[in-house]
């Protein structure tokens, strides 16, 4: 029973359990206490922090562990802005990091700060050069993903860390993604991650702060992690979470070679057995054990639960997956079609078997999931007017793309079909639905519900 | 080797690390996706939701689960404020709260609100009349302990939940001492508490809010637990404080009946085995396991030194124990000695024999660090004249004590001894000194450096 879902959480690493079992003898005393009981958490939570200092390329002391990544991210930026309030107020984010740095950047938009967001590419990168350009006599703090979590795009963190070290802004990289397979590289000045990513237990972020980034901790104090985590420490996590990214780490080379091959298998083999399949993602530049495809005319909530009944665990951008009837944010970002979408990322040991199992299922679930939604298979010939007007008002992705497949062949060439449409991920579906198509996307107008999206059939 | 510091951390519970390792299988999913891995981490989180709920008294959608008992204290208090912020900016307190709880009010004040602090009797019991009367129109939130962390002394708490309901604000109650012994009594609005001083593991607090209990929370949007812990669930660890909670319950009545025994033999025998001890706290309205008493004439960090030596952890609210300078804020606002505090709380399953062998041991270490510090032994005989000046600038506690009680032999009954102090737990126990030795405290009198503490001798 194939898990594709490791870039949500990872299965708990073998090294990490044991770790975690052997440390819950002697790691639950206050470390802060001087009796031996709080001595000895004090040397394991010390050996932790050397373990996993080493790991990310910094010092023990200018490393702290959290409760969450998502904690260390709320820390970092909220610390690091205010840390430098004196030089400004103005902070720089790529359109595609995670929601904590999103949320945290809407948080300090809120209290009056001001937030820039650098676009990425149609492959999910941002430019050094415009990354460059968006920071200003009056930023704060950037932040830039060292790669990306739904499509494993890496970005060019080095080149935007000297960019920033240039400018004097410090930058802060969420590794969340690739602490696994390696350090980062470049001279960033914060760095986040969280350890049920690289098979760590939950409950585990780590956060470095190189020495001499102004960081002025927020939130009421405390003496704990050298006031930048608040909270009793969770030395056993703490530990298996050291342990693990050792073990991880000293096994990422072997691996990344075996699941770069296997994901390159997936790149290649799934529009070979899928039409209308958009494969978004840099194909090199790229975390190894991660690949996301779109595909037309499905709905992702329906091929996930499918997948789900065939034993194959995945997770998807799509709206209709999730509660917030919106697209991805990061597919949004990139201009990619949304509609279909599904994320596989392979946990250390996947077998080529459980990759071609996948590969002879989704095929299966994608064509039934087509036919149930009555998506069109061959082009019609045109038999009407030269404009025509869809109306998929209340119907919800994929539905308003399958209508304008349906109808497309209906006008003549130079006609066009106008879909009305009133669900979000239409925004994003029907320009895409035409680079996949060659047909052109002439624009989208207001209407009284919903906008009217507007394509002229070139071929 | 007796452990007796569970009131800073409790060793994690057998039923705990049963439940723990029974759950690294199943919980390290998702709980947010649909696929199987997600469902039954989603089935481990509501089961652990309701037995938590049920522990507390609470619905379980009025309960989430927090990353530590500090986190819950923090998100509690911010959201509640937020919550009602139309109403006021005022906020309720006790003076012997945690620092959790200090440090948010300390913070509400920086950003403009306003704190009230109500005192506790030398008992360290806040009187409901005085709380009731520092609420007021613009109070949005107040809090207070279930029971107090140093001494043990347990809150008025239903009384000052009424007084608080019939004023329209709603109280936070800090229930991280008591929550093991049983729920909390009265109408409380919202509730916070640690699993890892209940034999839960680190890493899991608990936040309960009442339905109709307006709650804003603060920091970056984030869509788990109800948007009031930010951070991927730490499920095995929230499972396994789930469990403790109900094993801890299940053994609390016998547990409690002979922990409260053992105490009450150190309440009376400290007293008789040591002169010059001050045993503080309730003596009846009190958590069952703990028990605080100070000595006078030692420090309390050698004492912890040499009681570790042989095997006893415990702690101390001693100045000279911590890295503040001050005594513990909860024996200043109880106005009790604080030099040689010494605090002992016993965990469950602590026989007779660990008692004894503490009692045995505590009087050679007290007697042992007097001697070697000089402390005095018996009153000399007045020789002088009517009024003497000790000067004890520089030298940390207990010496300002040593050196007063060594002349104030020297004056004649009538005359006086003036200090000369500038270490602050002077403040505290030279006046404790006085009322432990039925001498007249004075004042307190400006001075170059430090202060100047004038005792008069009359007996």
């Amino acid at each position: 029973m194939p898990y594709f879902d490791t870039a949500s959480s990872a299965p708990l690493h073998p090294v990490a359990r044991q770790a975690l079992q052997a440390s819950l003898d002697e790691g639950w005393a206050d470390p802060a206490r001087l009796y031996r009981e709080g001595r000895r958490a004090r040397l394991l939570l010390d050996a932790a922090r050397e373990a996993a200092a080493e790991a990310v390329g910094c010092r023990p002391d200018e490393l702290v562990f959290t409760p969450s990544g998502t904690a260390a991210i709320h820390s970092a930026i909220s610390g690091a802005l205010a840390g430098r309030r004196r030089v400004g107020r103005h902070l720089v984010v790529s359109s595609v990091e995670h929601s904590s740095v999103l949320h945290s950047a809407a948080t300090h938009e809120a209290a009056g700060g001001t937030v820039s967001e650098v676009p990425v590419d149609r492959l999910g990168a941002v430019s050094p050069d415009a990354y460059a350009a968006g920071l200003r006599p009056d930023t704060a703090l950037a932040v830039l993903q060292s790669a990306n979590h739904e499509v494993g795009t890496e970005q060019p963190v080095a080149r935007v860390a000297d960019a920033c070290r240039a400018a004097g802004v410090p930058l802060l990289v969420d590794a969340a993604q690739s602490l696994a397979w390696g350090p980062v590289d470049g001279d960033w000045s914060l760095l986040a991650a969280s350890a049920h990513k690289w098979g760590g237990p939950a409950g585990v972020g780590l956060l470095a702060v190189r020495k001499g980034v102004r960081f002025s901790p927020q939130g009421p104090a405390d003496e704990r992690e050298s006031g930048r985590a608040a909270g009793f420490e969770n030395i056993p996590a703490i530990v298996a979470a050291a342990a693990a990214l050792r073990a991880v780490r000293a096994e990422a080379a072997d691996e990344a070679g075996r699941l770069r091959a296997l994901v390159d298998r997936i790149r290649a083999r799934v529009p070979e057995l899928i039409t209308d399949v958009e494969v978004v993602g840099d194909p090199m530049r790229r975390l190894p054990h991660l690949v996301t495809f779109s595909c037309l005319y499905v709905d992702g909530e329906t091929v996930l639960h499918e997948l789900d009944r065939a034993g194959f665990s995945v997770s998807s951008g799509s709206s209709c997956t999730s509660s917030t009837l919106t697209p991805s944010h990061v597919l949004r970002a990139m201009g990619v079609l949304s509609e279909g979408n599904v994320r596989v990322s392979l946990p250390p040991g996947t077998t080529p078997q459980d990759v071609d199992g996948f590969l002879e299922v989704l095929p299966k679930v994608v064509a039934g999931v087509r036919e149930r939604l009555g998506a069109p298979t061959a082009a019609a010939e045109p038999s009407g007017t030269g404009s025509l007007v869809v109306d998929a008002l209340g119907k919800r992705c994929p539905i308003p793309v399958i209508e304008l497949a349906k109808v497309i062949g209906d006008v003549p060439v130079g006609g066009t079909v106008t879909v009305l449409a009133d669900d979000e991920a239409a925004r994003l579906d029907i320009p895409a639905w035409c680079g996949m198509r060659g047909q052109e996307y002439v624009g989208e107008q207001a209407a009284e519900r919903g906008a009217a999206y507007v394509v002229r059939r070139v071929s």
